[in-house]
C-alpha cells in the first residue's frame, strides 16, 4: 500500500522538476529493462581506491552514473568476488591493477585503458592508468559505453590524448557579463567567491572532464588587470581548488598594460627590466595560491588591447617577457594571433600571416600562438587560417568559437561538428599531400612539444548551461575533438544525442541528422558561397550587409562583400589582395582560381559577375537566391523532423527546442529576404522564377534596431 | 521485481536534484505518513471547473500540491460521492456553490471563503469566491493549511484583501541588468520574448498569485523610453499573456522624456496638447496589447531623471497627464515620491514632504502617490516617511524594498518582516492615536478610494530566485502583508519556515528565532542608534562611513552622520533642520526630544555627545561600540543555531546557507571594525574594557576598493 502509494506520487512529482538540460550529457536516467540486467550482470561490484580526491570523485561518478543507470548502485568492493567486477585504478593506487602487470607505457599521464580481463576465473572489467586522471577519464569512457548501449564484453581499448591542452577559453567579465555570451550571465559569481563555492563549479568540472578537457581560461581575453590583484586571484583559487580533482588546471588571460595598471609602474614594456620584473613576482605570487596554475593568455595589440607594438617591441617579445616570468612553474603562455592593426589593411585577412609568420622560431618553448580557425573572425564558414603549417618552428595552438557569434546565439541550432571537422581535415599542404590542420594542432606534422586546443566557451548562467539544449552539443564535440583532432562530426553527433536524449534509433536517427545539416543551413541562409561578415553591427545579431561606415572599414559589410553593378565577393586571388598566396602553392593555385576554387569558398577568394554560370548552371545572382531559400527550406525540415518527435523527448525539453527552432524559422526567413533585397539593388536582376519576394522592403530590414541584443 | 528496482532508484537518484530553493514555499513534498493519512481522509476528491485559463490553473495547483504533499492524486468528480470532497470555484462556475447559497458579499472580487459544510449528507469542505481569482487564492491558502499542518476540520475563513494594488517593482533593465540587484541577471529574457516563454514565468506567476500579489513593473523606475515602442509592448504582451490567469496585471515604468525620445516631439511638457495627445496614443496602444494593462509607474525629477519640473510644472501635472491617458482604459499611475531636487537641500529628509503635501487633493482620482517607508533611502532603520498621514486627500502606496540594497545584499540573512511591520505600527498621529500607517496604506484612516503597496523585488535569474534561501521570505513576507498590513511578522516567518523548511517544531522554532532576531542584528553592526547611510559608495557594498566628497553632500556619509570631536548624530530637532516638524504634533513632540525620542532613532534625530548617557547606563561612545559588537554576536548566534540544524535540512540548502551565515558573520565583523575605527577617531575615547581593538587599522578599511560589487 506505501508502496503503491510512492509511485502515485512518482507519476505526479516529476512534473514539477521536468528535465531541463542541467544534467547535460551526464544524465544517467535509467536504461530500459532488459537492458540494465545486461548491464548489471557485467557491473556487479567496483574495486577502486578513493584515497586522493581525484579518486575519490572517479568513485562517486561511477556510482552516480551506474546506479541512475542501471537502477541500483553496485556493491564496492576490495577484492573479486563475482564475475562483473569493475576494477578501476592505477598501478600505484591498486593492488589488483599492479597485479595484472597491464601494458601502459605509451599511454602517458592522461591516457587509460579499459580491457575485459579474467581475475580469479571471474570475468571483470578493468579501467586502468598510470595517473588518477586517466583513470577518471577511463571511468567517464566506460560510462559512456553504458548510456550509448555498447556492449560491455570483450573490451580492449586503449585511449590517450593527442592535443596536450584542452582549453575552454571563458569570455567572461569580472561583472559577469559575457562578451558573446547568449546563456545569461557568467557562471563565475565573483563577488561570493572565494566564500562560497556555487555546487553548478563541480558540475562544471565534471562534465569537462567527462569530455578530457584540462584547462579553462576564467577571465575575458579583452582583460581587465584587476583579475592579477590578491583579491581576484583569491578567487580564482578557489575554483582552480574546485577543479583540481577533476584534472582541471586554471588559466587566467593577463591584461598586457597590468604593470601599469595595478603595479604602479610607469612602462608595460616588455624589454624594461622593471615590468620584467613585476611580471616575475606576480607569477611568483599567483603560484603560491595556485600550485597547479596553468599560464596566461594574451590578446595584444589586437582591438584596442595594449600589447608590446605600443614599444616597438613584437609579438614575440611580449610573449617570451610572460613565458620567462612562469616557466620556473611549469606554466605557459597562449599568445593570440588574432591580430589586426591601427591602421587598416588592404585585407584584414592577410593580417595575422603577415605579423606572425617572420616571428617563427623566435618564441620560447613555453609560449604557444593561438590561431582562429579563419582568418577573419569565426564566420559560419572560412577556409583554414593559413597560418596553420606556415610556422613550423612555433607551436601553433587552434582556437575554435563554440559560443555562436555569428550562427544565430543560442537560439539557431547549428551543430558545428562539422565545420570544426572541415577546418581540421583541409589540407595545408605544407608537407605535401595530407598535411591536414589537424596533424598541424595535434603536433605531428612539425614535431611541436607543445600541442593545443582552445574553445571559447557557450556556458552560461543558463539552466541549461549554453542557452539551448543541442548547443550543448557544441561544447560536448569541441571536448571530444580536443582530445582527439581525427574524430568525426557525426559519430560525436550520434554519442551525444544518445547519452542527452535517447538511445532509440528512431529518436538518434532524425536528431543526428538534423545536427549534421544544421551548419551547412545556417551558412546557406546568411552567407552563402563564401560571403561573410555580413551581420548586424556591434552585436552581430541578424543581417547587416549594408553596414558601412563607422570607425574603420574593416568592421563594415560592404568592406567584405563589395557588391556592384559588376558582381560581388572579395577578389583575394593574384589580381586582388592576393591573400591566397600566403597558402602553399597548391592551396594558393586552387584558391586563387575561380575556375577550381571551391563554391564554398568562391565569393571569399574572387569577386564575381552576376551572371557567372555556377556549378548549378544557374547564375551566381539566380544561385545566390537558391541558396537563401535553400537554408530556410532546411530549417523548415529541422522544425518537421524535430515535430515528428513530440512524445519521443521529454516535454519540456522539447518545447523548448521547438521554440527555438520556430525562432530559427522566423531569423532565416529575415536573414534570407533583406539580404536578397539588399544585394537586389547590385545585381539589378529579377528572382528566379518561384523565388518568393522578400517580405518587407529594404528600408524596413535596415531600420530595424536591437540595441539590446545579448552579448554585445 | 521491477517495482523494487524503482524503489531502488529513487534512493539515489535525488542526490542528482537535491533541494535548490527553486520550489520557494510550493515545495509540496510529502507529509509524514500518519499526516498524510489524516488530510487524505479530507481531500478524497476534487469538485472544481477548468473552463477558463484562471479555473485551470486553479485545478493543476491544487492537483499538483495534494499530489506532492499526500502521496497520491485525489480524483477529480463532478458530484459529491463520499466524505471529504473539496469543492472549488464561484456560483457561476460551479452548481454545487450556487447551490450552497453561502454569504459571498463583502468578499469582492479576490476574496474567498473556506468552510467546512455538509453536502447531501457527506462531509466537504468548501473554497468559494465571487471571481475565479478569488477561488484561485482561496486554493493557495487551503493549500497553505496543508503545507503548514492546520487542522481542516471545520474550518470558516473568510478573507479579501485589505490593499487593491499588490505590486511588485522589478527595477530591471533591458539587458538584463538588475540595478540592486542580488540573484543573478533579471528573470526577463527580453531578447527571446515575445516568442519563447520561459516556464520560469509561470512558476514566478505561481508564486505571487500564492500571496495575493497581483501587479508587476516590469522594468527599472530609471526607464529606459524604449520600453514603450512596439517591439517591447510585444514582449510586455506576451509575460502578461502568462500572467493573465494568475491574476497578475502588468505595468510599465514610464520615461517622462519619452515622447522626446521615441515620439519625436521636441518637449515633453505635460500641459503641451502634442505631448498629451502622445501618451493618450501610446495609452490606447499599449491597451490594444495588453488590454488589462495595469498603468504606469513614474520616477521623475529625482537622481537625474526627466519629469515636469524640467518645464516648471509640478508633480501633479505629470501625473494628471498620465492618468488621464490611461484613465479611458481603467489604468492608474503610481508617482513615486522618492524625489531630491538638483540643489542640495539642508536636509534630505524633508525634501519628499515639503514638495508634496502641497500638492495634496490636485492629483486625479486614479493617481497613487508611493512612497518609501522612510525619507531617506531604505535604510536598515528609517522612522516612517512623515508624508504618510499628511496627504488625507490623495491615496498614498507604501514602497518597501524586498531587495537587500543595505541590508547585505544577497547573503546576509536579514527577515525584513520586523521591519515592515514596525514601519506599517507606526502611528502618525493624523487622526488621533491610532493613526497607523498601515491604516494610512489600507485606505481606511483618509477613505481612500485607491490603496496599494509595492515591493522593490529581489528576484533574479539565480536558481534559488532571490539570492538566498532566507531572501525568499522577504518576497513572501512582502506579499502577505500586502495583502493585509495588520499581519504580524512572526507568524507569517513561522508559516514561511513550515512551508520551506519542514513542520518539525525543532526546526520552526530556531528558524523562527533567527529570523525575528535578523534584521536587529543587522541595525547593530551596520548602523546602530540611529545611524544612517553610512554604506561603500555607488554599490553600497561594505562599510563607508568615511564617504565624502563626490558630486554632492546628501550622497555622502558624513553628511549623515555629522561626527566630531563633540558628538555625533543629525540634529533634525527644532535646534537643527527642524525635520521633526514634518510629523503630527506628538510625534514631532516625541522625535524632537532627545530624552523621549526612542532610542533606536537617537542619531537620526539628534546630535548626541559622546558621553551622553544611555538608556544601558553607558555612555553613548561605549553604547555605540557595544552595539556594533552586540550585532556580530547575534550572527554568531545565528550561525550556531544553523549549524544545530544539520541533518534537519537538505544537504545543498543547508549548506549554502551555513556559507551565507559565515559571509555575513565575516562582514559583521568588518562593518563593526571599520565603524569603530573610523568614529573613534572623533570620540578619541578608548574602546570599553573587553572590547576587541578592530582587526586592522582605519587605512587598511578605507582602502578596500569593489569595483564589481553587484547591483551597481
Amino acid at each position: 500500500m506505501a508502496m503503491v502509494a510512492l509511485l502515485a506520487t512518482l507519476s505526479v512529482v516529476p512534473a514539477a522538476h521536468a528535465e531541463d538540460g542541467y544534467d547535460l550529457w551526464l544524465r544517467y536516467r535509467p536504461l530500459p529493462a532488459d537492458s540494465a540486467t545486461t548491464y548489471r550482470a557485467n557491473v556487479s561490484q567496483l574495486i577502486l581506491p578513493d584515497a586522493t580526491p581525484t579518486q575519490a570523485a572517479t568513485r562517486a561518478e561511477l556510482l552516480r552514473g551506474l546506479s541512475g543507470l542501471l537502477g541500483s548502485t553496485p556493491s564496492v568492493s576490495t577484492s573479486v568476488s563475482a564475475d562483473g567486477a569493475v576494477i578501476v585504478g592505477t598501478p600505484a593506487s591498486s593492488p589488483l591493477i599492479a597485479g595484472l602487470r597491464l601494458k601502459l607505457q605509451g599511454l602517458g599521464r592522461e591516457g587509460y585503458l579499459i580491457r575485459s580481463v579474467s581475475v580469479g576465473g571471474h570475468r571483470a572489467t578493468v579501467i586502468a592508468a598510470n595517473e588518477d586522471v586517466g583513470a577518471l577519464y577511463g571511468a567517464f569512457h566506460f560510462l559512456r559505453l553504458v548510456q550509448t548501449a555498447q556492449p560491455l564484453a570483450a573490451l580492449d581499448l586503449r585511449q590517450a590524448p593527442h592535443v596536450q591542452l584542452r582549453v575552454l577559453n571563458h569570455w567572461d567579465n569580472l561583472d559577469r557579463h559575457v562578451e558573446r555570451g547568449y546563456a545569461g550571465e557568467s557562471i563565475w559569481d565573483w563577488h561570493k567567491l572565494p566564500d562560497y563555492l556555487d555546487p553548478r563549479y563541480t558540475d562544471y568540472a565534471r562534465a569537462n572532464a567527462s569530455l578530457g578537457i584540462n584547462g579553462t581560461v576564467l577571465n575575458n581575453v579583452n582583460a581587465n588587470a584587476l583579475s592579477l590583484t590578491p583579491m581576484y586571484l583569491e578567487k580564482a583559487a578557489a575554483l582552480a581548488g574546485v577543479f583540481r580533482p577533476y584534472g582541471i588546471r586554471v588559466y587566467l588571460s593577463a591584461r598586457f598594460s597590468a604593470p601599469i595598471e595595478v603595479g604602479g609602474l610607469k612602462t608595460a614594456d616588455p624589454l624594461d627590466p622593471q615590468v620584467q620584473r613585476w611580471w616575475r613576482d606576480k607569477a611568483d605570487e599567483i603560484y603560491k595560491v595556485i600550485p597547479d596554475f596553468g599560464g596566461f593568455l594574451v590578446k595584444a595589440n589586437s582591438e584596442g588591447q595594449p600589447g608590446p607594438q605600443d614599444y616597438g617591441r613584437t609579438h614575440a617579445d611580449g610573449a617570451n617577457m610572460l613565458a620567462d616570468a612562469v616557466k620556473p612553474h611549469g606554466g605557459v603562455v597562449m599568445w593570440r594571433a588574432f591580430v589586426y592593426s591601427h591602421e587598416e589593411p588592404d585585407d584584414r585577412a592577410k593580417q595575422a600571416y603577415s605579423e606572425f609568420v617572420p616571428l617563427d622560431g623566435k618564441f620560447r618553448d613555453n609560449v604557444i600562438v593561438q590561431v582562429k580557425n579563419g582568418a577573419i573572425d569565426f564566420q559560419p564558414r572560412e577556409p583554414f587560417h593559413p597560418l596553420f603549417g606556415a610556422m613550423p618552428k612555433t607551436p601553433l595552438m587552434m582556437e575554435f568559437q563554440i559560443t555562436k557569434e555569428y550562427l544565430g546565439f543560442a537560439t539557431h541550432l547549428a551543430y558545428l561538428g562539422p565545420m570544426y571537422e572541415e577546418t581540421l581535415e583541409a589540407d595545408t599542404h605544407r608537407r605535401g599531400k595530407g598535411s591536414t590542420v589537424a596533424k598541424v594542432v595535434d603536433g605531428s606534422l612539425h614535431k611541436y612539444a607543445l600541442t593545443g586546443m582552445a574553445g571559447v566557451a557557450n556556458i552560461g548562467s543558463d539552466r541549461n548551461w549554453s542557452g539551448s539544449q543541442f548547443d550543448q552539443a557544441n561544447w560536448y564535440v569541441f571536448g571530444r575533438m580536443a582530445w582527439d583532432p581525427s574524430l568525426k562530426a557525426r559519430p560525436i553527433a550520434e554519442e551525444w544525442t544518445r547519452m542527452t536524449f535517447s538511445n532509440d534509433a528512431d529518436v538518434v536517427k532524425p536528431i543526428v541528422e538534423m545536427m549534421m545539416g544544421s551548419r551547412e543551413a545556417v551558412v546557406d541562409y546568411m552567407t552563402p558561397l563564401g560571403l561573410h561578415h555580413l551581420m548586424g553591427n556591434g552585436h552581430h545579431y541578424g543581417p547587416g550587409p549594408w553596414v558601412s561606415g563607422g570607425p574603420r572599414a574593416d568592421w563594415t559589410s560592404v568592406y567584405y562583400h563589395r557588391a556592384n553593378r559588376d558582381g560581388i565577393g572579395f577578389d583575394r586571388s593574384a589580381s586582388g589582395s592576393n591573400a591566397v598566396a600566403q597558402y602553399a602553392p597548391p592551396v594558393a593555385r586552387e584558391f586563387g582560381d575561380i575556375k577550381h576554387v571551391p563554391e564554398k569558398y568562391l565569393l571569399w577568394f574572387h569577386h564575381v559577375p552576376w551572371d557567372y554560370r555556377t556549378q548549378s548552371g544557374r547564375t551566381l545572382w539566380d544561385e545566390l537566391v537558391h541558396r537563401y531559400t535553400h537554408g530556410v527550406d532546411s530549417v523548415k525540415q529541422m522544425e518537421q523532423a524535430w515535430n515528428g518527435l513530440d512524445g519521443r523527448i521529454d516535454a519540456e525539453r522539447h518545447a523548448q527546442v521547438a521554440t527555438f527552432l520556430a525562432i530559427q524559422h522566423k531569423e532565416a526567413q529575415w536573414w534570407r529576404d533583406a539580404s536578397i533585397a539588399y544585394f537586389q539593388t547590385f545585381s539589378q536582376r529579377p528572382l528566379p522564377e518561384g523565388q518568393a519576394p522578400p517580405a518587407h522592403s529594404l528600408e524596413y530590414y535596415e531600420a530595424l534596431s536591437f540595441p539590446f541584443a545579448p552579448g554585445n
